[in-house]
């Protein structure tokens, strides 16, 4: 099993009230200086192996589904199984 | 200007009804093998340099705003500006 990972932005262009929102109260916790933009993150396992095909496939499925291209810009990056050590 | 991103994803032991959602509407699209589990990306903009003790704040803030860490987990990772370069 494999993991391919699609990152969903608002585009640079696009206002983010999310992150405005999240900046805001960061800075009224008493965080400075950070400026936050929120976005969404997909894990996808994929069943058998990550060819240039299936790679494809996924482009196109985050292209329908996932990102609304209008507003939205999405990369998609395969992920070593050994890199997924999280924090917390 | 440094970029720090946070990911925030559902643990795996807790039910992630976006995610399933996704998994099915992707499965009636055609697009077969693919389980997809859906979470946060926080972009964060750093004025200044990414020392170690700014990285602990970071943390902090994800630890308190960012991430609900009964039942979500987060990572902190720090983004080489270079690697920024997205598709779409």
């Amino acid at each position: 099993m494999a993991r391919v990972v699609v990152n969903v932005m608002p585009k640079p262009e696009i206002l983010d009230p999310q992150g405005k929102a999240v900046t805001g109260a960061l800075q009224r916790l008493g965080f400075d200086g950070l400026t936050v933009r929120q976005g969404k993150r997909f894990e996808i396992e994929v069943d058998g192996e990550v060819t240039e095909a299936r790679l494809d496939e996924i482009r196109k499925a985050a292209d329908t589904l996932l990102a609304n291209t209008v507003i939205e810009s999405f990369d998609v990056v395969v992920e070593e199984q050994a890199a997924s050590a999280g924090v917390a």
